[in-house]
């Protein structure tokens, strides 16, 4: 069994098939499991990259018939039932499954692609704080930077991921960079927050979504709903009605589609690139082949599609590596039947929303310890939970963040030529 | 007061005057400090990259006298008295303090800048351990990488980051890596310690010596004495005895000499490019210039120089901001005396080096422990003292290493083409 990426829905396969008696290899082009919902954390200096992200061989330590790649697949040769990996020998398979995740849309907006700040992968959110920071070393050397929009940060999208930046940054700049910068005046700098629909968190009830807007603001978040995004620059955002904004930060939270291996495969594609899926999870014409998570297009069982939730994707994983030991074993495959056991999401220090399956609404403090706790059993691995806990508390009770380092990949001080 | 350099000399000399009455200007071509003691360690998979930088502004949030700025210093104009920073406005001093650090020395070996993997900036500490983890990576996609050196790791050096990097490098492979790679004889991996000089650990004594030398023999890294390295390629190490060694990791351990700003200040420069220091650790002719740490060529009180030591650098950073005090209360200038504390490396797990000044020679469990209880009290800040602890206590008891993440600038798949 080859699986593609190894991601909340290749991890959860990987492991429903670990002690089987199937050999399995787990592909992906980074050698570590990327815990995606702390990610913005990371990229406001609440956490270290490393907690957030587990060694994919340190999964599966002790299944010695469980196999890793690192490698970026290119393609599936269906003919030869082989999977393509750029610049490595192809990869054979009986069962596939594919769990290739997704990609930041742009939604073609003119720029996007080009000047703004992703917050997807790990990479990402070490990129992003590596910006930020930057931004205020920059704006305390020379002070009109800030009239440039040095300390204006635009996040576009009011979804889960959205509003968790808007409000973690809007967190840092007044409770930890306000202390540390002390030949620049740390009030001017703004958030603000981008929608194009009415409402902010649009698949939570009327009241959470107002509630999140309430919170944000009285955190110094400016929110702007039915604000459409016409053209990204390096040092301005231009809005559909005409407005224009200075600033050199925009975090584009406004999507995601299909992680581009989809178009690579020549299968049916539903929208936003997703895999068309038969009811068991099976990729349409090809029986052994499965496509979980992100990547797949998946009926919510009435009239629609599921969302693209670590939650689904795990679910999805799982049933997948099931339906692969239902073939071998000559068993009927079984339909996919996602359990919905509800939705949160963060706002900032004791503010956060969720809404449980069972019609149970949260806010403030309840939401968010529920918030905590969820987060910390779904994180892989002990030592990352301790440090995760540790962080947590180290922040909650300083008011201080620890990681607020300019590290890696583009970090250069302000002005240097090198 | 302006401070180049924010390592253990330049911090040391700003905490010295943080509630004077003086401002004090603080500049670095990073946002952190680094505790250089540990970065072996991040580089073989022990410790994250955050756990042993610290944010410069995190030092000094409540001092609002200190000022920091991130930028690359270029040179001194002494006509103006002014610091000359890369891309920005140039910085005026009354007084000022050199603690630029130090750089590799190469010793002019040919290759050795192009193709060999210094440890000596936390940048310079995760590119080794995307590296090794890469190559190991790259080996088990292509067995045949395995003869052309993938997994040889030679370590150039045999001071205390060579003795201490081979020894951990071998315990990440045996302990570790081992059980991460299902499809590839780890035990094929080599771990190489050189030194041209006949023995381990130069400044130690010979019992010390020895037991460093025993004890990775017995930990499986092949100790070299008498070696000594003339050219290195991408692929291969040469010695000066003809000797040939097929590579494609080469970690330089094998010396610093002064940063290269020394150079470009025009002041009179000792071996290894230091800056000449008056007693009082003036810079000669530059009354009001202070030069301290790895950058600083610095009398012993006998007939030598001193060693390019954080201790060093810590004593003579705050002798430094000292004498400027004096010389603002118009008192006499002193000598700076440094105070021998000893030395100590650090080997593999249960295994250590440490010599007093007292005499006493410790080695194995007991220098260990004291190895990492000196290291955590010298550490800066308490969450990182606390996540080292938890990582050390987690590597001790699971022989497990979290973060061994391919993460970063130049951390490709194997064979990947983007």
């Amino acid at each position: 069994v080859v699986i593609i990426g190894a991601g909340f829905g290749g991890v959860a396969a990987a492991k429903r098939l670990e002690d089987e008696a199937v050999d399995v290899t787990l592909i992906d082009r980074n050698n570590y499991n990327t815990f995606q919902p702390l990610l913005y954390q990371v990229a406001t200096a609440g956490l270290n990259a490393a907690d957030v992200a587990y060694a994919v061989r340190g999964l599966f330590r002790r299944q010695r018939r469980v196999f890793f790649r690192q490698g970026v697949v290119r393609g599936v040769d269906w003919n030869r039932s082989e999977v393509l990996v750029d610049g490595q020998q192809p990869v054979p398979y009986d069962y596939l499954i594919v769990a290739a995740g997704a990609a930041v849309n742009f939604f073609g907006v003119p720029g996007a692609a080009e000047h703004s700040l992703p917050l997807y992968t790990l990479e990402d959110a070490v990129a992003l704080r590596n910006h930020v920071l930057g931004q205020f070393e920059a704006a305390e050397v020379d002070p009109t930077a800030v009239e440039q929009g040095a300390l204006t940060f635009v996040v576009v999208g009011g979804g889960p991921t959205g509003v968790e930046v808007a409000g973690a940054l809007a967190e840092l700049i007044d409770k930890v960079l306000r202390d540390d910068f002390h030949d620049l005046d740390v009030g001017r700098a703004r958030v603000v927050l981008v929608e194009q629909a009415g409402v902010l968190l649009a698949p939570f009830s009327p009241e959470s979504q107002e509630y999140a807007r309430r919170v944000l603001g009285a955190r110094g978040v400016e929110v702007r709903l039915g604000e459409q995004v016409a053209e990204v620059a390096a040092d301005a955002v231009t809005f559909a009605d005409g407005g224009r904004l200075a600033t050199r930060t925009l975090v584009w939270a406004a999507g995601v589609q299909a992680a581009p291996l989809a178009g690579a495969l020549e299968v049916d594609q539903a929208r936003g690139g997703r895999i068309v899926t038969e009811p068991d999870l099976s990729v349409r014409n090809h029986e052994r082949v499965f496509a979980v998570g992100d990547v797949a297009d998946l009926d919510d069982g009435a009239d629609g599609r599921l969302p693209q939730l670590a939650q689904v994707a795990m679910q999805s994983g799982r049933h997948a590596a099931e339906q692969v030991l239902n073939t071998i074993a000559r068993r009927p495959h079984t339909p996919f039947v996602y359990v919905d056991r509800g939705t949160m999401a963060t706002i900032g220090r004791r503010a956060a929303v969720a809404e449980l399956a069972t019609g149970t609404r949260l806010t403030g403090l309840v939401a968010w310890l529920a918030w905590l706790v969820l987060h910390l059993v779904y994180l892989l691995g002990v030592r990352n939970k301790v440090s995760v806990l540790v962080n947590w508390a180290w922040n909650y009770l300083t008011w201080d963040r620890g990681p607020r380092l300019i590290l890696g990949r583009g970090a250069r001080p302000p002005g240097a030529s090198e």
